[in-house]
This record gives structure tokens, C-alpha cells and sequence, in this order.
């Protein structure tokens, strides 16, 4: 039996917790301003109600924006459960959910009961509930119209179960979307990345030499905030296009083994392994800095820096714009700055609601989209899928009206001129 | 039977004109030491000698550079003849290909005279010689293992060809390469309409304000450069997304209804037509200028503006900094200006030879390819392709070379790391 | 008599917390390495000793930065007392200060205490020291040498006091040192202001309009960050030069009655009171965000706004990113956030400690100057001066060594040229 | 006796050269639209009549800009000869000044001609006509009432003359203008010497390596327009506080010795001669552009680098922008490519009108201010004077007003704030 919103024991909103909730209740609204596209979204899902009879298995971050995701899909029609993604809760937020808007949240990674909430639609971060529903699950998957995945991780696990024909319903994957490239990578992580290294270190930015490693859209957002902030950044890039459309954008490139001697701070956002390892750390200048703001913990080699070390410690975390800076000091006296211990999930800056609002909007529009293509002739196949075009340009549109900004469209002649010839110069 | 190279008789390099040779031979010279990238394929390819015992039919625009390529097709073994397309040539540098090279050039648009040429490889600049040689030629199609085209007008002729099962031999398009987008586009036709406002207005670009229509990889160049030269950049655009990028990079976005008004300066690069029109010009300011750099010369609405007008004259063309500007007066008085007729082939200003260097090469390198994928087993179908990526690559790593940068390569380890799970962070 | 170093009570270090005097040295010892221009100095003036024998009176916030200017004081021979100015002091580095460095350090604003320490030179900030041993110690004023005075509201005051012949010995007005104006000002301040906002709001600044009153050299700083965070930016001035120069640099400049309907965030630095006031509010966009950058907290009408606003309420100070807002919702509705209440003193971002270092360095150059001038043949007036260039010079090659940059010096032979004729070419 | 305008026999146009006149009158008419700055003077004056009875000896290069401020001149009364300076005349601006605006023009470096219209006001490009006037004919300087001059250059020798009591009038140094050096200087300098560098040698900016030499209003200009255009740009300087803020600014700052071979081109703007010299010669990359955008023609050392060259020719002129450039062929075989052969005046492309625009209208109301000023009771020194300051304003309000932008003025509350505190936070 299914268990009914109204009647979900969420594991974390105990009673005696009204402060907390009321908290997380004004953090909820607050935030709610800041995402006006997800709000263009539910305001018209209000009328159609095209989630009305589906449940929602839920796997994300418990934060305020979340939530207001929740509240969205809820007002749609839809019934979301929560089983929250990652280390970092917001109880508060959590309280709020169960309390005053009757989403059932439940405890941390408890996969098994968010499954039994015998959900329709699956909104992943990272697959491992779409994993846990497949492995542990199987008699569920039927009632399943399909999911929708974060992260490029979960996307490479749930490709090769789709190689392998074990893919039950199908999904879409969030990453590949236009806005979320443009927003949350280039725009959101050059700004984060930027935030989180003044929030920490309170270094003079202008001036300094910036080494951005990995020239994808968040290391062309990096770079481009970096020297927009009077940094003289140098790239290093392992893929010659890339390597030149940086050298063209008028930034040095290079290997990172000639740039190890001349930056001040080092950033690395390519999704690789050791980009930076011990050959650089030799040469670093004395006061370098080192951050990561790629996906993964493994792009600066932490152990091979602690094995270098001589000794290596916190430091004052009550000074000013100081915390999660850890100083490795080198046998030769050198001293090295190692930001979050090379993990970029714990920098201090969060990214901007106004990013996540763009992401959150998609994935409604998203859930919409498989709910109302499953019912359709021919359906969609148990694939992993990339963000259906018109959505990401409907998401861009909702946006540019919440700024406040009007463009053109096509007249009928223009139209037909397009599709006569080739059109479309770029 | 075919014409020896030696024995063709060149159409526009007649006895008595020896000092047009010599020009074109120093201007062929001068251009060779600004193409590095086009040097490296062909030392390469002198040992290599891929296109011994091949002919050439090359429809390309007769320039120095263009001559260039033709040398580096003779050196790799090959035996090219020009056929000078667009109106545009340079007529010493026919001359001296004849002379000096013993390349043969036939007289401009002599189709039906390259054709006799029995060519193996067909260099197409907007698809006339491949459709002549199926419309007329048909017999010398078994002969030819393929082509490649310049223009995205071309690739959808062809494309259109081939949809039919018309195309008889596999093309590539060289529009696609990223280098080609990362050059030709943004960087190249970004200088260059900078460069040619400059020398057709001389106006201070410090404080203006110039309204870009259109933000694919053209409008993006110019919208930067402009911003570069100190001016405050409006864009339009019909796509959201695109609106949506131009205003995260901190430009002003609106209609061109809204910035007809506020211009100072107008360039289109949208690949549509009438973008700018009749509406516009009744709200734009005096002095106004109007520029086309979109690949056709439709975008503004020549005939439009001719009827609004009560007078229209050529500008002083000995006054610095005025050659090929029209002047039209409306019937308010105020007066706009139009660039060369709205056109955007007849520019004043020429893209740097290094811009073509790239695409040179990379077409060499796709003409190798198409040699030896003709003798695989498993052969390219009678398509258009785009270019393959590892070209496209290796084109950007000699440029880089050429520029005495160097890059990283992946460690064995890293390659197993990226091969093993996601990887490539954005 | 003068109480001697050692033996001073100091008002703030009490026994018993010796945890907070060692968080105080570890702070100390953490900002020493980000002041290199500071240690040069001090490493030069430890064998001069040019204030052997000399006390100073410093009024400056107790900061780990002030630390390190009166240990290089104490390191040059001199006995330098503190008396700590202005509303946020670090008490765990007074009681380092002492315990640790034997530097007395007095109750905040105890003129009287740090006048019995009757100081041959005085550090002031805001002018009160420097007035007070005037108004009430006038009996030490024979024994000073001369004096700095940080700011330009206290440069005002000892101007009014040079004027009417009442300034009894020379002060130095570090404020007008182009080392500050670039650093502290112009890339300290631009930085500043931009990690406040985003501290405080967590905002995307990309694609947001950021209003910038004032175009001094603070608003070009302010400015050319926002810009590089990819805001497009507006500029208000009243002077036209500077408004021109706005112009020019590519930034839009208009009235802050027509400034108001646009702007995202509004940024205040003009000097000037009420730039902003109730026409502008009702002008505003839901969710203006204000903040004043200025010296003072008059730029913003406070007043104004409250009373135009129907209620008003702190912003979650828990949710990430929102300390120090304050919510005002007008009567119809609209809400305005108003950033550290208009007061530019307590925003959340420190100046990097390498701006302070610059100007640091300049004052204890500008105290050796005063005390050499002193004994010289032709000494300086009673009266306010600007910092030497020579000094202003020298502390701008120290931090040039100290980046590792080099550059070149004039050849005998073109002093000589630059000596017969113009020279110069700006 | 003076000759009477109407009277005057023009020099340059004779007779029989009515085409000349008439492209010339274009030409002014063409112009005049460009400066609206200076007819904002000129009309405001055409009522007042400043300079009624009042003649003014020219001497600056003849161009359709100085016929448009010889003609504001005539019309608020005056009675302006021109004397053109310098070697670029432009012949038909000259036949038409005199056939249709009754301004007589004489034979170029004819001072005595030009002296002989016994000038109450003189306008001086370089000093030499005030020099004349001063060395053989002293007898007129009783009758003058002051001058005007340019350039740096002849500001030096004026001040000379003025040390030792020699000078007979005052004059106003024009070069000093705030509407000049931003203008003139960073945007003017900026652009053209940008423009100059695509139209000779028409290089990709982007990716290239440009390195300034000078970091003053010129050299910032460049500097910023070749970043934005997307070089890397390193800055060398001999001052530390200007290679500071090139720092600050985000470039690269270094010795010339360490730039000479990492640049593809070098621009001098320092006022300084030999600033390239042999030992830089000797380091630089095959296909190094050298260009001097400084006053003289001493700023490379161009006779070094002929000693150093085995060979120099002219590079085709015919070249799609290559006018202008020589080729140096060094002994190791690279080359090294010189524009305008050093010189700055010569360079292909001319500062935009709106650029002299300021400086005309800034030159009249001086003009205006010398006349007014010399019937005050307390009249100017015999010395040489900077631009006063609400004359500048003023210029700068008009462009403003020219181009259509609206600034705050400050209240009277604000005003009183202003003089009572320090205010003016920068």
C-alpha cells in the first residue's frame, strides 16, 4: 500500500521542532522571489493540472530551493516525496516541508522508503534511487512514466544499464540542457568559483596570476570572471580547439608544467584526474593557491601535496575570510594553500538561486514532457535522453519575460526565407 | 582526353604581361610565410605524396591564399586547376600560378573548361561545380572520390542533391569545422567588420552605441570587438537562448524595434532577411550608421530604405576614412548611412590571411581523407559529412605549434580515469 | 612622565585570556605574509633604526594589518602606543599586541591615555588625536614632530586648523598617495564592494544592470568589477568630465532619475548625501537592492526610505548568503533590499590585507621622511602635505619586487633626452 | 598694413582649380556634421561676437576639421589666416577656405606671411609661429593678446622662452585639457593607432602578443583596445607606479629586454627615445610588427635596426593591407617588419573627427577666455597656462548634450554638503 502524503511520517520534522520549521518556512519564501521561471512554470501547471494522480520520487538536496520545486509539482497536481541527496541537509527547510506544505520528507539516502512511495516520476541526483528501484525494486518499474537525471555520473550509469537493455523507463538527462550550460556552468561556477576563493582567502584578486585548468564552459566562466575581476589568467587545456579558442580569447596558454612557476592561485575544472600533481607542486611559487571546482575531489592530487609536505594545518579560521584554507608546508619552506581539501562540493559559496531556478523550471517542464509523451502514440523508448529543444528555448523565454526583456520573433516572410535556404549565418 | 597541366593554356595569363606575374608572385610569397599551418600539411605531404596521379577541379575565389593551396596540392602530388569563382580576382596572382607554378587557371566561371579537366577532387565554393559536373558531366562522376564546400549556401544544395540519391560522390563540409567557427567567425569576421567600419566611417567607437542583430558565432565576435573598442553593445536576437547568453555576457537585449532608436551603429550578421526595415529606419537617429556582415545581402532592407528616402548620395570618397558609404536622406531630414550597399562580400576590409590558413589546411587534410577512405573497405557514403573531428584537431595543434604553444597530453592514467567513468566536466 | 612600554597597563589584555592573545599572534603571524611591502621597509629600517628613541601615537583600528605597522614601528626603534579608533576592534590581537610584542594598547578612544604617552609622531585616523592634543594637551604639541592623517574627513579638519594658523606641526595626508588611489581605492574597494553583494545577496551578477553613483576613482573600480562579473552597468555622475569618461570606457550614463527605473543593484560612492532618495525609490524595480560604498552613510536616504516603506524586516540571517539585508516593503508592495543599513563601515567584506600593506609601508616612509625633514636645514611648514612622491614611488617598486616583476630603468642617455626637450609622450 | 581678408591672395588656390575647391567644400560640409561640440560654440557666439575686430594667425595642419574651427572663428566675429603646419595639406580644403569662406590660406611655413597679418591671437601647433613672432617681429607682440598651443613640444620651448622672461603674451597650453588627454589621448590615440595596425598589416589580433611601451593616457588606451580585440598585451614602463597599475589592470608587466622576444608586435608610446633598440632587435620572433604611436619619430631605433638588417625592402604595396610597412631581413634570416618607418604622424589612419571635435571647441572658448581676461582688472602673466577647468566642464557638458545624455546636477542641499565637509569621496 502506498503510503498517503497526509499520512507520511517524515523521519526529520519530529514534533517539539517549531522553530525550525518556521525558519525553514521563511527560507522557503525567501527564496521563492528568486525563482521566477519556476514560478511561470507552476502558475500554468496550476490550471492543467498535469500531474494530478502522480507521485514523485524525489532525490535531491534538501535546500530551499528544492522545496520550492516540490511546492511546484504539488500544485501541479503531482505528490513528491523527498529523500534527500548529499551530506548537506537544510533541516530547517526539511521541518518546514512536512509541516506546512504536506510534502513527506524522509531520512537521508533512505532509498528503500521513498520506493515504496511507488513513485511515477523519479528525479534523480546522481541515479542511485533510479539504480535502487532497478536492483531492489523491479516490480515497480512498471508504474514508472520515466525520470530525470542531474549529474553527468548518474547519466554514465544509467547509459550503460541502458546498453544493456536494462533500462526500464525512459530518462532525460538534465545536464545536457542549453540554460544549464550557460547558466549553472559558464555564469553560476565562474561566479561561485570567484566568490568562494575572496570568501576564503580575501586575496587581491587584480593583479594576481590566475591558472584555470580545463577550458569547458566552466573553465571559460572561471577565466572570464577572473579577469574580469584584473587577474592575467593562463589556461591549460589537453584538447588543441579548446586550447586555442583560449589563447584567441586572449588569455596564455600552456601546460600546467610551465605554468606551475608562475600562478598565484590554480583552479581546476576539468573532470579529470591529478591535473595538478607533485611535478607542479615543486615548482609553485611560495603562497600559491589551489582550488578545485570540477565535479570530483580527484583533480588536485591531495595525497601526493601531503606526502610532499612537511607539515600541513588549518588555518585561522576565525581571520578573516580564512575558512577551509588548509597550509601545506613544503620541505623547502614553501608554503601551499589548499582550498576545501581540494573538494569543490564544500566551497563555502553556494551558487545563486537564480541559477537553480532555470534547472528546476526544465525539470518540471521535463516531468511534464515524459508524463504527457507517454500517453502519445509513439512513445518514448527506455533511453537516456537529452533535454528536448523546445523546452530549454521555452525555459530561456520564461526567463528573458521575468527580466523583463523583449525580443523579436520571426514575421511569416522571414519564416519562409529560413526554410527556402540556408539561412541562419552564424 | 585530359589537358596536361603543362600544355593547359591559362585564360587570363597572356605573353606580354610579365610584370602582372611578378606582382602576383611576390604577393604569393608574402602570403606564404602568414600560413604556417597550411606549410606544416604540406611538408608533411611532400614525402607523403597522398595525391600522386590526382587531378584537382578548385572553384575557389583567386587570391593569394587561394594560390597557396593550390601549391601545397601540387607539392603533395596532385595536379590542380583553378576556375576563379565570385566576381573578386586578383589578376596577377592568376598570372603568376600560370608562370611560376605551372598551376593552369581558366577564365572566371569556365565551368564547362575545368570539367574537362577530369578532376578526381572537387574544391567547390557554393556548390556550382559539383552540380555542373552532375548536370553536365555526369560521365566524369565515376571518376571523382569526392569534394568539399566552402559555404553553408553550397552544403544545402548538395544536401538537397543528396536527399534526392542525386550526390555521386561523398562532401564534406568545411563550414562545420570548429576552426573554422572559432576563426573564420568569431575571431575573423569579429575584426573584420570592426576594421571596416573603422576605415569606411572612421568614427570613435569610444561611447557609441552599436546594436548587433543576431548572436550565433558571428555576432558574438562582433558584439566583443565592438565592446573592445569601447562601445556599449545592444544585441538581438529571434532565439531565446541566445538572447539569454547575450545578456549574461552583459550586453542589453531587446527588439530591434526598441533599438532602432538608441543605435548609433547597426550590424547584421542573423542570416535573414529584412531584419532591419522600413519600421526601423523611421526611428532611428540622425547619423545612423548601417552595416551588413551576415552572409547575404538581404538582411537590411536596401530597397526599404531607398523609398523612405528623399535623396541618396555616395559620400566623399576622398575624405579619409569614406570610401564605399551611401548617404541617404529621409524626408525629416535626418540622414543614415549604408555600407557598401548593404552588401557584405564587397567590404573594404579583407580577413587575415592566418584565418584562412586554418581553413586551407584542414581542406588539404580533408582531401587526404577522402583519398584514403576511397581505397578502405568500409568507404564513405555518397553524403555530406562534416569534418572529421581528429582533422579538425590536428589542424588546431599545428596551428598551435605554428604559435610555439604547448599543451598537455593525458597520462596513460588520466586516459583510463576519463575512460572509465564520466569524465570531461564542463 | 611618560609611562614606558613595558611597563603601560594595557586597558584590554587582562590576565586570564591567554587563549585569545594566541588566536591574536597566529592572526598577526597569518597577515604578515600577505604585507611583503611592509617587511621591506621594516627590513631596511631594522638596521637605519630612524626612530630610535621616538614614541608614536597611533589611532587606527585595531586590526592583525595595524599589528604588523606597529611591530615594524617597534623593529625601526620606535615606541609606538595604540589607542584603538573606530567601532570594530580585534581584541585578540590587543592581547597579543601586548603580551606577545610589549606594544601598549589602550581603551578604544582614550585620547587622553594615549596623549600621556606624549608621542613624538602621531597616526591618526579621522583627525581626533591630532585635535585633541591640540585642544587639550597643547603643552606636548612642542614635542611632535609631525603626524599622518588617513582620512580625507580629517585632512578636512587639520586643513581648517592650517588656515587659521593653528596646526602645530606638519601632517601628511596619506590619502592622496597614488599607491592608495589605485589600490585601496580603485582595485581595493572595487573588489570590496563586489564580494559584499555577493556575500550578502548571493546574487548572479551576470546579466543583472548594476548603478554606479560616482565615477572617482572607487565607482571606475566598482565598475569595472561589476562589469567583469558580466552586469551591464550604468553610470550617474554630476561632473561632466568624469560622466564623459564613462561614456567612453562603454558604460551607459544618464540622470539617477532615469537610472532608477533600471537598475538591479544600486552602489553609492560619491561623497555626496541623499544620491539616492524617495523619487528614485518610487522609481525602483521590485527588488532593488541598495548599497553604499561611500565614505559615509548619507549617500542613501535611510531615512527616506523608511519612511516610505510600509514595514521593514531583517532578512534571514541563516539562509546562505543573506546577512546584513534589510527588507523594506513599500506601500504598494514593492520590496527593497538595503544593504549594512546604508553604512559602507560595517559591510561584510575586509579590504585584502595587500592594499592595507601598500599604504602601511607609505606611512612608516612618510614617518622617517617627517623625522629626517625634521633636522633639516629648511623644514616643513605647519601645514597638511601630500605624500612625497619619491616615497609613493619607492613603496610601488617594493611591491613590484615583491610580485618578482621587473622593469627597466631610463638609460643616462635618455634622462638626457627626456631633460633637453618635452619627453614625456602620455 | 594688414591685408585685408577679402584682399588676402591665397596661396594654394588659384585660379582654375574650381573642381579642387568644390571636393574641398565637400569636404568641410562633411566634416561639420562630425563636430558638433564646435558648433555648439560657434553658435552660441555667432550672437555674442567675441572676437569682433580681432584677427588670429593659424598655424595648424591644414585639414577639413581646422576649415570648420577657422570658420566657428570668422563667425563669432573674428578674422582668422591660416598658415598650414606640418607636411599633409590638404590642397582642396585650402581652395575652397579661401574661394567660399573668405579665409585667406598662405603658402605653408610662411610666417612671415602670416605674421604680417598682424595676428591679435595666435593658434600654434609645435611653438614656431610664436617663436617667429618673438625673434623678428617684436614690434606686433604688443598688439597680441595671447595664443593657443598644441603640443607638448612647442608648451617646452614656450616655457622656456616664458623662465626667462621672454614671453610677451600669456598662452594656454591646450595639451593639458581633461577633454583632450581622455579623448585625444586614450580613445583617440587608442583606436587609431588599432585601425593603423589592421589597414597596413591586416594580423589577426586575437591570440597575438602586443606589448605597449608606456603606460600613460596613450599607452592605456592602446593597451585597452588591444585586449579588446583580443591580444595579450604586456606592458613595459619605467615608472612604478604606472607599471603598477598596468599590473592592477591585469596585464603583464616586464623590461623590455624580457618582452622583445615573447611580442608579435611592439607599440611605443613613451616620449622617450630608443626605447626598441639593438639589443631587443636581437631577441624578437621571426615576423615581430614594430610601430611607434609616440610624439617623435626616436622612440625606435630605427637606424639600429637598419645597421642590424642585411636587407630592407618595401612589402608590396598592393598587398591587401600592406601599404606602409618595410621588412627588415636580419643576418639570421628573420624578419622584422617596421610601419610608417617609426614615425607616429604618417600613419595610415587619421583620429576621428569627433576626436578634434573637443579640442577645437576647447581652444575657442580659450580663445574667448584670453580676450575677455585681458580687459579684466587683473589680467593674465606673460606665462604659459593649463586649460581652465570650467572651460573643459564645459566642453564636456556639450558632448554630452551632443549626444543626447542627461546628468544630475547637484541640489542645493548637496552643494551646502559639500562645502561643508570634505565630501568628494573618490
Amino acid at each position: 500500500m502506498i503510503p498517503k502524503p497526509d499520512s507520511a511520517v517524515p523521519a526529520v520534522a519530529g514534533e517539539g521542532r517549531p522553530l525550525s520549521a518556521d525558519k525553514g518556512k521563511r527560507r522557503i519564501e525567501w527564496v521563492f522571489q528568486s525563482m521566477p521561471v519556476l514560478q511561470s512554470v507552476r502558475k500554468q501547471f496550476i490550471r492543467a493540472q498535469p500531474f494530478a494522480g502522480l507521485r514523485f520520487g524525489v532525490s535531491l538536496p534538501a535546500s530551499a530551493e528544492t522545496a520550492n520545486l516540490l511546492i511546484a509539482l504539488r500544485d501541479a497536481g503531482g505528490s513528491p516525496a523527498l529523500c534527500p541527496a548529499g551530506a548537506h541537509q537544510q533541516q530547517d527547510v526539511l521541518a518546514s516541508l512536512t509541516r506546512d506544505y504536506g510534502i513527506p520528507a524522509f531520512a537521508p539516502d533512505a532509498l528503500s522508503e521513498v520506493a515504496a512511495w511507488q513513485p511515477h516520476l523519479v528525479f534523480d541526483d546522481g541515479g542511485r534511487l533510479t539504480q535502487f528501484l532497478h536492483q531492489h525494486r523491479p516490480d515497480l518499474l512498471d508504474n514508472c512514466l520515466g525520470g530525470t537525471e542531474e549529474t553527468t555520473e548518474g547519466v554514465v550509469r544509467l547509459k550503460a544499464l541502458s546498453r544493456q537493455d536494462g533500462l526500464r523507463f525512459p530518462v532525460i538527462a538534465m545536464y545536457d540542457a542549453m540554460t544549464r550550460h550557460l547558466f549553472d556552468n559558464r555564469y553560476g561556477t565562474g561566479q561561485t568559483t570567484i566568490d568562494s576563493l575572496l570568501r576564503t582567502t580575501n586575496i587581491l584578486v587584480a593583479g594576481s596570476t590566475v591558472v584555470v585548468a580545463g577550458y569547458g564552459w566552466c573553465g571559460r566562466g572561471i577565466a572570464a570572471r577572473a579577469r574580469g575581476m584584473g587577474a592575467n589568467v593562463i589556461v591549460s587545456e589537453i584538447d588543441p580547439i579548446k586550447a586555442l579558442e583560449a589563447l584567441m580569447d586572449g588569455y596564455r596558454v600552456m601546460s600546467m608544467s610551465d605554468a606551475a612557476a608562475l600562478g598565484d592561485v590554480f583552479i581546476t575544472v576539468t573532470g579529470n584526474k591529478a591535473v595538478i600533481h607533485r611535478e607542479h607542486f615543486e615548482k609553485m611559487k611560495n603562497g600559491a593557491i589551489l582550488c578545485n571546482s570540477g565535479h570530483f575531489n580527484v583533480e588536485i592530487d591531495v595525497d601526493g601535496l601531503t606526502r610532499a609536505a612537511a607539515s600541513r594545518k588549518q588555518t585561522p579560521a576565525d581571520v578573516e575570510g580564512l575558512g577551509g584554507v588548509e597550509e601545506y608546508v613544503l620541505r623547502d619552506g614553501r608554503r601551499i594553500y589548499m582550498l576545501s581539501e581540494g573538494q569543490s562540493g564544500v566551497m563555502s559559496a553556494q551558487p545563486p538561486a537564480s541559477v537553480l531556478d532555470l534547472s528546476f523550471a526544465n525539470q518540471v517542464l521535463c516531468a511534464e514532457f515524459l508524463v504527457r509523451n507517454h500517453s502519445a502514440q509513439e512513445r518514448l523508448k527506455n533511453k537516456v535522453y537529452a533535454v528536448p529543444e523546445q523546452l530549454d528555448r521555452q525555459v530561456a523565454r520564461w526567463k528573458l519575460d521575468a527580466m523583463g526583456i523583449k525580443i523579436d520573433r520571426l514575421s511569416v516572410e522571414q519564416e519562409m526565407y529560413l526554410s527556402s535556404c540556408s539561412g541562419g549565418a552564424e
